[in-house]
């Protein structure tokens, strides 16, 4: 089956892109003595996860509970829960999450401590913790490294429960100017940082520049969209998931409408620098996609020497391509143009 | 069940205020002589689509084929698709619709109207056609009643294909003036328009006062959200659906972060005059959702008097309740604080 004979709108992914993507930051880990844990919540499926583990990936990274348990599911057994887990619905999931594989989670506050430190307990399983600081992303995160061990000692306190290290996004020099702080802090109160864990693809080629960093929780690199080239770490030409959407409306000269709206392409945009509007045409690189509905996507042609015909297909780099995989009941799989597979994507709405 | 015992994030929706909503507006529609066809996008749920049709609704609006589909797998029989529907892909899924409801279609180009005809053809069942036309929305529509009537006399050239009227969005001075222009035009051609079908939740309650119209095509009113409440259109305790969320994060004085980000809320935002930020809290009408990571809610609290505590459950307003709904596989239905249903949302991620 080729690509134009697929119903639109469709998200397509091509494998062989993927393939590159996951290989070339795998081989700049290796080379820099980093452990790469990918975070999935960009393609959300299992065989894409295994993809990256087969090439030297040490585990993988969750965000929710309901996302960690798609993938423990599908028999993943190394999980980072980056996220603070709190409350007492909470409890019976994570420990059921902690008997199916080898479980850390992250958090910044003592009420997750104590959630996390219930569910091990019920589990009678052994659960990592790593906790989360701030640097720069005005986010969560403790505020300083004297409420990290403080946090860190109270990890101790819980037969089950183990101190593994400290997580922050995104990195740079505030990450390296806490983390310069917090070691001999830590080294001084004789608690070991095994697992100094950094995130964020935008900025996945300078990882090796902050020393004390062990670990790389990146999602996006694997397919790579319109905001990551906007910020140099990727070309067009690496982006591996397309959005397929046919011209539907031809209303003016300067006017088109495609099938694919803010349910398929979402409503997040670029930094203006990197590009307007909702996405980017490969077709009509000068076409903007000023507006989005839920089912309609408005593109203003006034700069476009050529224009769509009615009935066109356009395939479009999404600006944000993680909100778009978790738009989608099933990704196309191609590889040089023929539809290779159809995949359910299984971790796709998991919010609790 | 109560609705503190829930998971968070999750939608839950009150059925008292769902039924007051379908009430209120068909009375009103009763009262001016105009038939409901509700949008069923906002709910996706076949459950509140059977409530509408109870109440006196003619039938139901649909964006999108798979929408449809799921509508009519559920016995309903008179279905409206108020889209372009174009392609070789889309002719049988169509035809299948054709033959499982009374189906009508609108359209604004020969291209769809040819993917139509072609249904009908493969179904041998008739399907009417509504034409679509321009009144100030600047997305599809064809922009004179000219191109309305030529469209119009194409319909009566194919075998089961039948004219049915005009549809529109929004509903305002400028549809009054194009129909008050296209209706002479018709008539003295020997054209019937039957129907004309209006759509949109924010002018609702003005709908009479552009004679012509006969049906109204509306979604957002049977839950309402922030966006609608700040047009005057409805009131905050009319508002149907609330986000449930947990303070998962209380890293500084002014700063709380949310279990919900752009996955459950979305990232679309209200007119600035409607309110800042990404949905409304109703325990503290101060606070600013000012960030939305796909699983974070970043709340500035610095306008607040009092402050949500970590693990507090907070109750969201959304600021568009439709996209809120396409994110989720289910909501959960209360009446007074007790739960009484958990819906799959059949129709959600119906983008084909």
């Amino acid at each position: 089956m080729r690509l134009e004979d697929l119903d639109t709108p469709v998200p397509v992914i091509d494998l062989d892109r993927v393939e590159h993507n996951i290989r070339k930051l795998q081989t700049y880990c290796d080379e820099h003595g980093l452990r790469l844990r990918p975070h999935i919540k960009t393609h959300k499926l299992p065989a894409l996860a295994y993809k990256q583990l087969a090439q030297g990936a040490v585990g993988i990274t969750c965000q929710k509970v309901s996302e960690a348990e798609v993938m423990a599911a599908a028999g993943i057994e190394d999980i980072l829960l980056s996220y603070n887990v709190i409350g007492k619905q909470k409890v019976e999931p994570l420990a059921r999450l902690a008997c199916q594989s080898r479980l850390s989670v992250a958090l910044d506050n003592e009420l997750a401590l104590s959630t996390v430190a219930e569910a091990s307990d019920l589990a009678q399983k052994s659960i990592a913790v790593l906790i989360e600081f701030e640097s720069g992303n005005n986010r969560t995160g403790v505020q300083t490294p004297q409420e990290a061990l403080e946090l860190a000692r109270k990890v101790g306190e819980h037969n089950y429960l183990a101190f593994e290290g400290l997580m922050t996004y995104p990195l740079g020099t505030l990450a390296a100017g806490f983390l310069a702080e917090a070691k001999p802090l830590f080294e001084h109160s004789g608690i070991t940082i095994r697992t100094v864990s950094a995130g964020g693809t935008p900025n996945v080629w300078s990882a090796h520049e902050v020393e004390d960093v062990t670990e790389l929780r990146v999602g996006t690199y694997i397919y790579h969209d319109r905001s990551i080239v906007g910020s140099g770490t990727a070309h067009f030409d690496e982006c591996a998931l397309h959005v397929h959407a046919t011209v539907v409306s031809r209303p003016t000269d300067e006017r088109a409408v495609i099938d694919a709206g803010s349910k398929t392409l979402s409503s997040d945009l670029v930094s203006p620098e990197y590009g307007q509007g909702y996405g980017h045409i490969l077709e009509y690189p000068e076409a903007v996609i000023t507006k989005l509905n839920e089912e309609h996507g408005i593109i203003d042609l006034s700069n476009c020497g050529a224009k769509p015909l009615l009935g066109e297909r356009l395939r479009i780099v999404p600006n944000h391509v993680c909100v778009v995989t978790n738009l989608h009941d099933e990704v196309v799989v191609q590889r040089q143009g023929q539809v290779t597979g159809i995949w359910p994507v299984w971790a796709r709405g998991k919010t609790r």
